[in-house]
């Protein structure tokens, strides 16, 4: 038997986001059809209000409500040390230790030549022209330890290496072939600490 | 660091679904984000078209998208036959099997007092209503065997003992598969109480 149509039909919408199965999205699609009214209408309105307000930062790529994310516009930063990450979860996770003062440069993903993804669809052009432009004394390349993510590190220090500025890497406390968002703080800790130069 | 308002929001809502943690909204919210404007769109439309669009049959108190459930508007079922289930899911459950070709009889839940759902709080009357009112020889009880199941399943037994109409239970036992050094004491129980000869 199939479900009526318009159930059927939010089914199909969970099961588009990532990591969820048939199974789980029936059970979201029930949960959701258990809401008031009004819960539902907000949970709708949230989606489209994400979408439509939230932009990503002129400067470093950060997600923003505005044109300057919150990190780049605190005048407390120092704006002369970048640490570069794939995405804002990664950002995020780093932002939770409390540890790192810099600013962020956030590429928008990683090198996939399997993925189809080049250096051009990211924003590595962006951080290059932010390097160039000076007042920059190390950029802190923190892009994932998987085998795109160090590609992707790789092409970057390549061509940061005639700017003069310091290239570092995240030490290996984060463990290989994880995803650094997913890093405990005491890891991410080290991890920051034991940063060298590549 | 706190997401940014529109996204806090997000993800805010996507944690109001039964069985989403903190983590897994925060990872839903991003691949919204993610999404084309007009997926995220249609997930937004989808989710407020179910709301408005979803019924509950006149009859059954099943999901429609009229005022009759397709199985109550089916002229192929056994309409002096019905099955007394909690939810949809477990209506849909038992549809799947393809086996049962009378009717249903939707609760809505079931009788819990920790959770301070009484009777009144479920379709009982109509069902009581839907007895009385005659062409009825069996009502199959598939309650869930949970203690509020049980208990909804013996309350209902009880208003019903004298209808005259046949009152049944769905069989307990092991499941079908499965090893019987894994099934649980009550399960077991059952199992040997409702033994039948072969």
């Amino acid at each position: 038997m199939e479900y009526i149509a318009p159930l059927q039909n939010l089914i199909d919408k969970f099961a588009l986001i990532r990591g969820v199965g048939r199974k789980t999205a029936v059970r979201y699609a029930f949960s959701v059809l258990s809401m008031s009214d009004e819960a539902a209408g907000a949970f709708a309105d949230a989606i489209v209000a994400a979408k439509r307000d939230i932009r990503h930062c002129k400067i470093c790529g950060n997600l923003a409500d505005g044109e300057i994310c919150k990190i780049c516009s605190d005048d407390k930063r120092e704006t002369s040390v970048i640490c570069v990450v794939e995405d804002e979860r990664t950002l995020m996770a780093i932002e939770n230790v409390k540890e790192f003062k810099g600013v962020y440069h956030v590429l928008g993903g990683a090198i996939s030549p399997v993925n189809d993804i080049g250096p051009d669809k990211l924003r590595i052009a962006e951080l290059i022209e932010r390097v160039n432009a000076g007042g920059i004394d190390e950029v802190i390349i923190a892009t994932n330890p998987t085998v795109d993510g160090e590609m992707t590190a790789m092409y970057i220090s390549r061509l940061l290496s005639s700017s003069g500025v310091k290239i570092t890497r995240l030490a290996y406390g984060v463990p290989v072939g994880a995803d650094i968002e997913n890093a405990d703080e005491v890891t991410l800790t080290r991890a920051l600490d034991g940063r060298r130069e590549i």
